[in-house]
C-alpha cells in the first residue's frame, strides 16, 4: 500500500526550511499533500506539532519533526545519501556547510536597525563569498556536483540555499562560481525537479522564478 | 594498521563542540591526540582549517571539519547509530532538537549588555523545559536512552548539553526531569566514558567535576 505523505510549513516569501523536503519528494516522484501553514494560524497549530516547530513531515498520520531528520531521511528512501561510510562524510560536511550559510542568511533577515542590518548583511557577503568557495572547489573536483560525482541532497539543498541567498545578497554575489552554477544546472535537469519547479505553489510576494 | 586521530578544538572554558567528539572517541577506545587551540593562537590556524573552523577531526593527516559530520562518521563507527532508518530517523530527531538547545545556550552567553543578557537567560530557561520536556518522554519511553531502548550518542550529546547548561542556566533547570537523571547514569557508568571524564584535561576557569 502505498504511504500518504504531508509537508507541513510555513507560507512565506523565501526559500527556507520546507523546499528541500519538497524537492526531495518530487525528485523521487512521491505525491505529497503540501500544507501551508499561514502566519495567523500557527499559535492554533504549533501546540500540534511534535516540538512546536515547523517543518512537520506526516508519513500515514504520524509526525517527524526537525528538517534535517527529516531531509535525512528522505534523501535515503529516495538515494540520494551517499553509499557508504567516506561518502557520507563528504556528504555530511557540504550539508552541514550549507546550512551554517542558510542560518547566516536567516540572521541577516530580520533586522530592522538600519546599521546592524547593513552590518550582518555585509558579513554575509563575506561568509557567502568564502564558503561559495570552498563549495566551488568541492564542485569543481566532481565535476558539477558537491559531494561525490553524482546527484546527493546537498545539491538540491544548494540549489534552494543558491535561491535564498540571491534574493538577499543579490544575483551577482552567488553566480561568481562556474562549478556552482554546473551544480544548479545539473539539479535543474532533473526532469522531476524541474517539474516541481515549474510548478510549485506561489510564494506570497515572491516571484519564484527570479532568483533561479 | 592503526589510525592516528588528532581532534582539535578550541581550549575554552565550558563543554561545547569538541566534548562529544572526544567522548566518542574515547568511548570507542581509540587514542586520540587532543590538540587544544589557545585563543591568541588561532589565528595561525585558522587559514590551516579546511573550513576556517574548529573542531577538526586530523585521521592520518586527512582533516575533516564540521562537528556534526565527524560525530556522525565516528558514531557510526563505534557503533553509536542506528541499526536501520527507523533507528536513524528517530535518533537524527534527538540529536537537532539537542543541537537547538546547545546553539541557543551559545547565543546566551557572549552577550555583554546586562538587560538583553537577561531576557535572553529567561527565554533559554523556558525553551529547556520545553525541550527537556520532550527529551525526558523520549527517555522515558526508551528506559534511561533517548533515541532507542540502548546507548545511542544523542545521549553523549545529551550529557555534554546537560553540562554546559547546568553551567549557564544552574543544576535545578536541567535535574527535573527523572529519565534524563537516568540517561545521565546509563552513560557515566560506561567504563570508557567514566575514565574519559575522571581523566579529561583540565578547562581554563572551570571545574569539569562541577555541574554533572
Amino acid at each position: 500500500m502505498a504511504h500518504t505523505y504531508k509537508v507541513h510549513y510555513f507560507d512565506i516569501k523565501f526559500i527556507a526550511r520546507g523546499e528541500p523536503i519538497r524537492m526531495l519528494l518530487s525528485y523521487g516522484g512521491i505525491p505529497f499533500e503540501d500544507v501551508r501553514v499561514k502566519h495567523e494560524d500557527w499559535p492554533k497549530v504549533k501546540p500540534t506539532t511534535p516540538l512546536g516547530q515547523l517543518p512537520v513531515l506526516e508519513i500515514d498520520g504520524k509526525a517527524i519533526p526537525q528538517s534535517k531528520a527529516i531531509c535525512r531521511y528522505l534523501a535515503s528512501l529516495v538515494k540520494l545519501d551517499g553509499k557508504d561510510v567516506k561518502e557520507n562524510v563528504a556528504l555530511d560536511v557540504a550539508i552541514e556547510t550549507l546550512l551554517d550559510i542558510q542560518n547566516l542568511t536567516f540572521d541577516s533577515m530580520f533586522i530592522s536597525d538600519a546599521v546592524e542590518k547593513e552590518e550582518k548583511l555585509k558579513k554575509l557577503k563575506e561568509a557567502t563569498s568564502f564558503y561559495f568557495g570552498k563549495l566551488e572547489e568541492y564542485a569543481k573536483k566532481h565535476n558539477g556536483y558537491i559531494a561525490f560525482e553524482r546527484l546527493s541532497w546537498a545539491d538540491i539543498l544548494f540549489v534552494c540555499v543558491y535561491q535564498l541567498l540571491a534574493n538577499v545578497v543579490g544575483k551577482e554575489a552567488v553566480d561568481a562560481y562556474p562549478s556552482l552554477l554546473k551544480v544548479k544546472k545539473n539539479v535543474l535537469a532533473v526532469k522531476n525537479i524541474n517539474s516541481w519547479i515549474k510548478n510549485r505553489p506561489a510564494l506570497p510576494g515572491y516571484d519564484l522564478k527570479q532568483d533561479l
